[in-house]
C-alpha cells in the first residue's frame, strides 16, 4: 500500500481495517450497523515536532479511539489523518 | 499473561481484575449490577514521555479510576488503555 | 498504621480522620448527616515528580478541600487518594 | 496571633478582619447581611514553589477577593486558606 | 495622589478618571446611565512577575478593558485593582 | 497619521480602512448595514513580549478577524487595539 | 499564481480547490450544495515562530479541515488564511 501523501508534524495516515462483516453468531449486518474499526495500518508519517520524532511507523498496525482522526478520501480510497498521540498502542 | 501489544508513549496496557460475583453478605449479584472493577494487572508498557520514563511495570497490580482509560479487545479478552497518569497507585 | 500501597507520582493517600459523632450542643448525629471530615493522616507518599518531591510525609496530620481525592477502599479500610496539591495544610 | 498549621507550597492562611457592624450612617446590620470582609491578617505562610518565594509576610495586612480561599476552622476560630495569587494587595 | 497600598506580582492599581457627566451634545446624563470609565491613573504597581518587570509605573495614564480588575475602597475612595496584562496602552 | 498612544506588550493599535459605501453593483448602503471592515493601517505598537519582538510596524498596512480587538476613541477617532496574534498578514 | 501579502508568523494563506461541478455519478449541483474545497495550493507563507520554522512552501498542494482558516477576498479572489497547525499533509 503506497500513497502520495507527507502527514505534517506529529500527524499519521492511517488506512482503517475493514470492518467485520458478519457478527461472531453469524448474522450479517447491513452496511449502516456496522461499528467503525479502531483498528488500522499506518501508510504515512509527518515528521515529528520538533525534539519529538514519531515512534510509530509506515507498515504498523494501530489501535486508535472509535472518534479518533478526521477521514479524508485520497484517489478514491478512505484514510484517517489524526495526531500520533490519538494512536494507543502497535499491535 | 502476554499480549503483543505495545503500548505508545506513557500509556499501560491493564488486564481488569474479576469484579466479585458475591456480596459481603454473600448475595449474587446479577451480571449487569457489579461494580467496575478498579483493580487490575498491567501487561504492557509504553516507552514513556521524552524525559519521563513511566514507574508502572509489567506485572504491577494497580489500582486506577473508575473512568480511567478506553476498553479494547485484544485476542477475545478485555482489556483498558489509559495514560499512567490514570494510574492512582500500586499495590 | 500502614499499609502496603505505594502512591504514583505527586499522589498522597489519607486515612480522613473520624468525624465527630456529637454535635457542639451535644445532639447525636445519625450517620448519613456526619459532615465528611477534611482532616486525616498521611499513610503513603508518592516519589514526587520530577524535580518536584513531595513535602507532605507518612504521618503529617494534613487538611484538605471537602471534595479532593478519590476514595479507595484497602483490606477493608477507606482511604483517600488525592494530589499533594489537594492538600490545603499540615497541622 | 499564632496558629499551629502549616500551609503547604503557595498558600497563606489569612484571618479575616471582622465586618463592620454599623453602615456609614450607622444603622446597625443584623448579622446575615453583613458583606464578608475582603481584608485579613496573615497568620501563616507556605514555603512558596519551586524558585517563586512568597511575597506575603505573616502579620501583613492583605486585601483579597470576595470569594478568594476555602474556609477553615482551627481551636474554634475561622480562617480562609488561599492561594498568594488570591491575594491581590498589602496594605 | 498617593496611596499605602503595595500590589502583588504584576498587579497595578488605578484610579478610574471621572466619567463625564454630559454627552456631546451637551445633555446631562443622570448617574446610572453614565459609562464606567476606562482611562485612569496608575497610583501604585507591583514588582511584576520573575523575570517580568512591569512597563507601567506610577503616574502613567492608562486605557483598559471595560470589565477589568476588581474594585476596591481604600479610606473612602474607589479603585480597580488589574493584572497588568489587562492594560491595553498608555497615554 | 499619528496618535499618542503606547500599545503595552504585543498589542498594536490599528486604525480601521473605511468601510466601502457602495456594493460592487453600485447600490449605496445606509450605515447600520456596512460590515466592519477587516483591513487598517497599524498606527502604533507595543514592545513586543520577552523574547518576542513584533512583526507589524507602523504604517503597515493589516488584515484582521472581524472581531479582534477593542474598540478605544482617541482625540475623536476610533481605533481598534488588538494582539499581534489577532493580526492575519501585511498586504 | 502571486499576492502581494505576507502572512504573519506561523499562517499560510490558501488557494482552495474548485470544487467538483459534478458528483461522481454525473449530477450537476447547485452551487449552494457544493461541497467546500479541502484542498488548496499555497500561494503566501509566514516567517513561522521563534525556533519552528514553517514545513509548508508556496506551491505545495495541502489538505486541510473543512472548518479551517478564515476566508479574506484579495484582489477579488477568495483564500484561506490559516495556521500551519490547521494543515493536515501535503500532497
Amino acid at each position: 500500500m503506497s500513497v502520495n501523501i507527507k502527514p505534517l508534524a506529529d500527524r499519521v495516515l492511517v488506512k482503517p481495517a475493514a470492518a467485520e462483516e458478519k457478527t461472531a453468531s453469524g448474522i450479517i449486518i447491513p452496511d449502516t450497523a456496522k461499528e467503525k474499526p479502531q483498528r488500522g495500518e499506518v501508510v504515512a508519517v509527518g515528521n515529528g515536532k520538533k525534539d519529538e520524532p514519531l515512534t510509530v511507523k509506515v507498515g504498523d498496525t494501530v489501535l486508535y479511539g472509535k472518534y479518533a482522526g478526521t477521514e479524508i478520501t485520497v484517489d478514491g480510497s478512505d484514510y484517517l489523518i489524526m495526531r500520533e498521540s490519538d494512536v494507543f498502542a502497535i499491535l
